[in-house]
């Protein structure tokens, strides 16, 4: 066997990581790991980690699931992959239906492909083609929300609100609307989420007043803008989004990527707001954290613009090798088996209400403050100075350092920028929830 | 067992297949494929087909290997997957210094992702990125080639030159040069590949010396252009744009897609001009038709303008969620084992001669012309006057009337546009040549 030493030194000789600036590494080591046992991770050495993000959120029942596995194992016996244009197989099919069976009724159609950017590239261009298809060719324009992520391809950097990741690219990418973004734990005018006039929308209603003959979408990420920063807003927002966007004919545009598959507590976010979308972007849980899918979910409407005779230039031209790959499928109609069988929602109710209530040991810490639950999503941000709320220079990166320490107490804590959160598998114990919450606290002594 | 006629009534409830105008599947059903053997894919019934397109180009070993589902099983029971940022396996690594083994001494740092489109769009970002960290402000455009296909997102599309898939989207594009393409088989300048001028850059090598200081990159399809028409072009082509991109110090970069994983019969298409590209995508083989895996490899030129103190703001932030998936990572590393041990690019000479070879045969035919072949890939187009190259009317679809012709005969055939191709698993057997070339002659006995 070779040693970690060497593995390690193979990794900086010549790997890549994503999202990483690679000299942060110069001196210290990416941590190997080597298998994964439920919610825990285990690194070479055999040191265990709570793996309290879900290996970036798409881990759902836990790692090393054996009817995942089986399922896997049983679907190589048959067909690994063969490609879905001309040919279809009962996996694809299979997962699809049970897709279908779980969208409000007029979500009628699922169109794979391989990951959270592709399923909202397909979105996007599904949109902006329907309505060429349908004789509105001015409809070109996409309206986005500040901090809001839905990918890294340049279609998707294209309605990216993280300045961060998105701003360095702007030469690449197409016009966008940009929109303030719903922040009810922040609200910036001071009103309650239950009880506001949705303020923070009055400047989508301007934009699209003002331009909806240009205006093909708005895209959200519905309940929590993630990667942005965990920004909570209420399921009004939604609603009334939903009803703007009608008034002015342009299309919703839900991205589900990471919300999707029960993590809010129902399985799909936007259920909260009780809306049927436009187009669904689906992708991370879909295979439960075993292998790259995704999927765009649309509307008869949708599907029927592009249906007509091929000469009539109407179809949609987009497509990856990997479309629909029977592993992942299999993946994914086992997982949603387990769903059932389990009634994970159920289960999911009692832990996310644990989890919440769980939560208010922070409140009493001087750094600590906005602490916000959403089915097993909970997030906190690390501050200074609670009473000014001032944060902690952005040199000192307190985030990392949070991060790292986390390591030490067997904790895969991976804050954004200054926010703490936990994105917990669906399969999270009550105890587990208990000892993460524990270590966490010893984390905050360690760092703040 | 639910019976095939209710798979395919359900496919077409709920399944938007890529690349597919639906409504030719209206009163006519999708092949539903149950399991892979070898190059044999089987339909529900039982029926044999050949896979002469090695499912979308992507399988290399035959279905249903043996030596890839184990390693894939073997990994399974250690880690499925888990966030590639602070993280690292020894799949990823292990898989990345074998490609790093295979390629130029200069290309060093492998950066996974997901497909092929994002393997490009990583390549895009990069290049652009490239010459912001490094001060040259204005570098931003990119040099694509006609009938161009680099993939599906906002990004890839930008740089490609088939206008049946791209042109629609015009408005969401970014601005890039379109270069005339090189076509050594059907010269429009009625030179031959060997002695010629090189006539067909002139155009290029303007754009560079008019905008060189604007351009960040030029991306080509290393010697076939595939989706757009499978044309062939010679490696002196390659040679010259080493030379001139050197020259106007802009990147070249190679998307070996479809052509890498010795489909040509070098590991590398690129190889048979002896150079060395800035950035080269992959994807496709690298799971051996597996699983949806991709990667972009880089000099450390490149990858030496990204490494800086993190508040430098160099960093490359992309990523997506199943970023070197340890189980497509562990098919990626058997197939390269197999390469290996197999001696299989030594068997690929021997059964391109044999494919070239038995080409021959289809001089003959009074509707086939231009017959061109590069390792295991080989085109001819139908058309419907031989002497004065004229093509059949569009309307017909005659591509499409081959196509299920094909499916009688138990092969897969899938032309693009007018031109038929195979593009064979690379352990296809002279015998499985043989019958599939007397298959294709009845085929277009029954359609011409």
């Amino acid at each position: 066997m070779i040693g970690e030493r060497i593995w390690l030194e193979k990794d900086r000789e010549y790997v890549w990581h994503p999202f990483t600036q690679m000299k942060d590494y110069e001196n210290k080591d990416h941590v190997l790991i080597e298998r994964g046992e439920g919610i825990f991770l285990y690194d070479y050495n055999g040191k265990e980690y709570y793996d309290t993000i879900s290996s970036w959120w798409v881990n759902v029942h836990g790692h090393n699931n054996v009817r995942i596995k089986k399922a896997i194992i049983k679907q190589m016996e048959k067909i690994e992959h063969v490609n879905f244009s001309g040919f279809t197989h009962t996996p694809a099919i299979e997962l699809a239906e049970r897709i279908i069976n779980l969208m409000p009724k007029d979500l009628t159609r699922v169109f794979y492909s391989d990951n959270g950017s592709t399923a909202v590239e397909v979105a996007l261009k599904m949109s902006f083609q329907y309505w060429k298809n349908k004789g509105f060719d001015k409809k070109k324009n996409f309206i986005y929300f500040e901090n809001s992520y839905h990918g890294d391809t340049i279609g998707a950097v294209s309605v990216g609100g993280v300045q961060g990741y998105h701003g360095l690219y702007k030469p690449l990418l197409f016009d966008s609307f940009i929109s303030e973004a719903p922040n009810c734990k922040k609200c910036k005018y001071n009103k309650e989420a239950n009880s506001c006039q949705l303020e923070c929308l009055n400047g989508i209603e301007k934009i699209l007043e003002e331009n909806s003959e240009t205006i093909s979408g708005v895209i959200i990420e519905p309940l929590i803008q993630a990667a942005g920063g965990m920004h909570f807003y209420s399921p009004r927002v939604l609603k009334k989004l939903r009803e703007v966007t009608k008034q002015y004919n342009v299309h919703l545009i839900i991205d589900e990527v990471a919300m999707g598959f029960g993590r809010t507590g129902k399985m799909w976010a936007f259920e909260h707001a009780g809306i049927t979308p436009d187009l669904v972007s689906i992708s991370k849980g879909i295979s439960a954290g075993y292998l790259p899918l995704a999927a765009t979910i649309v509307t008869d409407d949708i599907y029927n613009a592009f249906y007509d005779d091929y000469n009539k230039n109407k179809t949609f031209f987009h497509g990856h090798s990997y479309t629909a790959n029977p592993l992942a499928c299999a993946a994914g109609i086992e997982s949603l088996k387990i769903f059932e069988e389990d009634k994970l929602l159920e289960k999911v109710k009692e832990t996310s209400e644990y989890l919440e209530e769980s939560m208010k040991v922070f409140e009493n810490n001087e750094h600590i403050e906005n602490i916000r639950c959403l089915g097993l999503i909970a997030a906190m941000d690390v501050v200074k100075n609670k009473k000014t709320s001032e944060k902690y220079d952005s040199k000192i990166r307190i985030g990392k350092k949070i991060y790292e320490k986390g390591f030490e107490h067997g904790l895969v804590l991976r804050p954004v920028g200054d926010t703490i959160y936990y994105f917990l598998p669906l399969s999270v114990k009550k105890e587990d929830i208990k000892e993460i919450i524990k270590r966490t606290q010893d984390v905050l002594l360690g760092v703040l």
